[in-house]
């Protein structure tokens, strides 16, 4: 198995997909140990840190990456592995960033209130006991919180010439802000250009679905994963496969938009799985669908559905590509 | 304890929330049997009825109740505990609706399509393996589905005059359609009216977050339920308490807004549990949310925010009264 | 020609849609000569009245009304032709009301801002001028703007045993709050109760298409009307007749829901007025459609879709309705 | 003046607003003079051309440009004068085009339906009569419809080093598809980076407001326009001049938040002009708005908000640059 090493330095970091210059070329199959800086570059470091002055909001989201995957065509498909998300510091950080967030008025939800107070959190972690710290800024409370490592963007180049922010999600995957995308998790994203040119970052050490005040408990990472590739097969709207889930995530606005993308999408997936008609598949879905929301913040609002594998038939989606990502993945840990 | 045993005849049927005279008085504290038609008032019995011969759209959702709770006044909160919920006949039934459900044109979300084919798919039920079966119809899948019963309309009569349909959701609760409404549950509604004039209905025998098709697998249901009064303390939106979470649905459209509504009833929630100042709580709940839908089709979408008891400090909220309706409950369960 | 007079006392007030008992009964072809007080119930006079100490927001639009019209039955159409509005005070009002409104957050559109400012204008009128005057409040300007009047709320009772307070538009009509409702227009409401029991009421001096801050140039009116029954031909959305223009107006949220109602129910009156095939009255809708707002305040938004009769070839909706009731008008205004 | 003419050839269209090199460098106060292929790229020839087989999605609105302005830099504000838009065929086209429009659903508001038929109009345009002829494909209308040239998009480079196709409108302008572009509007845009980057295209020889089908009357078209540069004072959104209207664009989903951006963009330009307080502006324009929609359909929906100059006190926007332009123009078109 090949295992590329790589940590960006600020000078390299990405801030979109699409549009930048692949940073490393990497075959299908790759083991990946990666660092990624968190959203905010690492720039809020107390509870005196305001984001309005620590922060450029055209720099948040530092992609590691892009990755420049041979063999790649449009219309295949990556297959993203994370083997193991690890934090990379001992602390995180969150905060409230003026007119960002679900229950703000924001650029494009323009409204006339002044902004929210702007305060950061510093969440300490105890690595021992596998929690982060919050405290209550303006209140009396401070709590144990697990941590629950996941990636909020996980990326490839956009289709039709587009270059996009690491803000947004959209339908090559990026700013999606799911907890599903956690370690054990394999990603199917479909691939646009050449070389596919995915990058991932945005890590946090926990957050809630939907991520209200829009941003999580933001922290550098060591992230492992594998990649692999596809011939074909594009699904519209990311995938995810985890060992006890199947989830397709849409990102849209309004936000019935991106779970209806979703639902349709696990519909099609339904389909391939089990040869479902689409009539049967939505009746099917509407008894079985989990419908967590990712991220109702972003420039499009992400939303999940999943369906719990063990109410279906076993099937191998992708040919048992996410049972063959874990066995390598334990395979690369036993190293 | 007192205890009150009800099965509507059809012609008692209440189809509002509002606006239908008591058909019985209880008082806080009683236990009640009662027995709930599905959503379809029984009239999709085979997978050859059509829901546009069978059923009329201004007849769904037959109500059981309304109930005149002695001593409850417009600012109180009224309490349902569900004891259990044991589906009334080995069948349920579920069906795409023409022009109605998540994934299709409505009479609001205005298209110029043909509706979708009209299918009924009929469940069978096994009692003692606790499945229903779904069988394809267009396709070849049969399938057992775990039997998780819940309540898709629980409301009280609405402020301002209103009379509104047992097809809508909203502040006074109705048809939210979240499978959180299930026994073991506790569903706090602000008090809009002398007497609350609550009603269950739409027994689900199983149904997944989102309901996108528009209908559950739609059973008959034998309802226990404990009905308590809190004085005063009315919750803005409808909430759930149930051994391991809070919750608290928020309905309205576009979906984000009936996301935000459950997000901010949270907030306040929050705060008066643990004293948190509102931007604290905002911090906190963006970490712990789950954010599971409940419904994208009916009149107002329904969503969920939900946090773990396990994550938080230990709290009886009302005074413990959830606490009270289980040890009710057990007792009432030993007769 | 029956001519009925009638001015409500405040205890005869409707605050909704459906729901009171009929203040009168006339006969289709009457012209009525009524008063409708403001929105707020005349009890904001001055620039110093605060809305929250003023008003009771379950008590605001009061109705004149409603009227039950001999004859009407569910599927009938009810058209409402406007023969004269004319300002009742010398004097109108307009506020910001704490939650309410398009530019901020509201119950629905629920955040943690604090509310905007509470601030109320009062509009001199001038008669003879026929402008009302705005006096900024916190700055420097003083501009007459010209009367426009229009009414606010025009509905009968809703369908499916509903009642709605006299702030929501929906199918039904009510609250649209659309400045297309002037004198020389012909409102068309399907009749869903017998008797239709329809009401007028919110008096504009003026308003902007979307009433942004939620209050118009808010003023009593006495309203100067005909109403006749057409038997059958019910619309699903209500229906505006002018001299130079049809309309259509749909409600819903969100606001692109409210939009393709109304294109829709155009394109359904293209149909019945030319025969045209629904592909083909969209290519021509698309073309020549205007698209002005309504109000994006309300518990439903309102959207209308207008269309020029000088762009198409002459035709008589609902067999000359309109030209007969201008010539009633004309008729009754020589008296 | 300096005097630019510029007609691509189908090798120099560029598909989207940044990425692209600049085609021309032009100074501020040039004249240009240049053509414009119609949307569909020229490939919808006849009603019998079906938009599936002709059309490459990806390739849609061909822009001329892009251009880059000597000495704009971020920050600056590019103004565009539209001296004249005249049709450049005799004919133009417009089609349903699957999944498409607002009447259908599409990527976004994903659904279970087939797709609407696939239909192409021919508009024949008699310039004598300056009116396009519409023809009904499935049923009996031939209509004249009078030419209303405008352009769908307008647009700079977008910021945060986005590449956005040319379907797109946002804060950049882009494509907006609001009947307001027509000659005689000078169009306000931010400059995101050196050089501003314009380009336009995408010409209409009428619009109806909404653009419900999702192309209006789509022609290839010669366009003379003036550019000029103001140092500074980049509004957020998109701002529109005519002889007698202020105008901004503000884009985005659900079409409420379009609404909103728009209405705050007015509400800060009322401010700039007059020096009135937000509340003060917020109560003016909600009396004295217009609200036509532009378009229904993008990947972002585009709203307008209008006030009419002439109810207003005269001042000069931008230090009269409309005015100076417009005598810009009557001088160009004296030559």
């Amino acid at each position: 198995m090949d295992v590329v090493e790589f940590s960006p330095r600020p000078e390299q970091y990405a801030w979109t997909f699409g549009g930048a210059e692949p940073i490393r070329r990497v075959t299908p199959g790759t083991l990946m140990k990666l660092w990624t800086e968190d959203a905010f570059g690492g720039r809020l470091q107390s509870a005196s840190d305001k984001p309005s002055e620590k922060l450029d909001m055209r720099e948040v989201n530092p992609q590691t990456g892009p990755f420049y995957v041979e063999g790649a065509e449009p219309g295949d498909t990556l297959a993203i592995h994370f083997v193991d998300l690890q934090p990379a510091r001992d602390w995180a950080a969150s905060a409230t960033i003026p007119f960002f967030g679900g229950l703000t008025g924001t650029d494009r939800t323009a409204m006339l209130h002044e902004p929210l107070p702007e305060l950061t959190w510093i969440y300490q972690l105890d690595r021992e006991r596998q929690v982060v710290v919050f405290e209550a800024q303006r209140s009396d409370m401070r709590l144990e919180l697990p941590v629950e490592p996941m990636l909020g963007t996980v990326g490839v180049a956009p289709a039709g010439r587009e270059v996009r922010t690491s803000l947004v999600p959209d339908m090559f995957g990026g700013n999606m802000d799911t907890p599903e995308m956690r370690a054990g998790a394999t990603c199917y994203l479909g691939v646009n250009v050449e070389g596919a040119l995915f990058s991932v970052g945005d890590g946090h050490y926990r957050q809630g679905e939907g991520e209200s005040c829009g941003t999580a408990v933001e922290g550098a990472m060591n992230v492992t994963l594998i990649v692999e590739l596809i011939k074909g097969h594009a699904p519209v709207w990311p995938r995810i496969e985890q060992d006890g889930h199947y989830a397709v995530v849409g990102s849209s606005r309004p936000l019935e938009d991106a779970w209806r993308a979703s639902q349709v999408g696990m519909i099609t997936w339904l389909g391939e799985l089990y040869g479902l008609d689409r009539l049967d598949a939505y009746q099917l879905l509407t008894q079985i669908s989990e419908s967590p929301l990712a991220n109702v913040v972003d420039a499009n609002y992400s939303a999940v559905t999943k369906v719990a594998k063990k109410l279906l038939p076993a099937r191998d989606a992708y040919d048992g590509m996410h049972r063959y990502l874990r066995q390598q993945a334990a395979h690369a840990l036993t190293y």
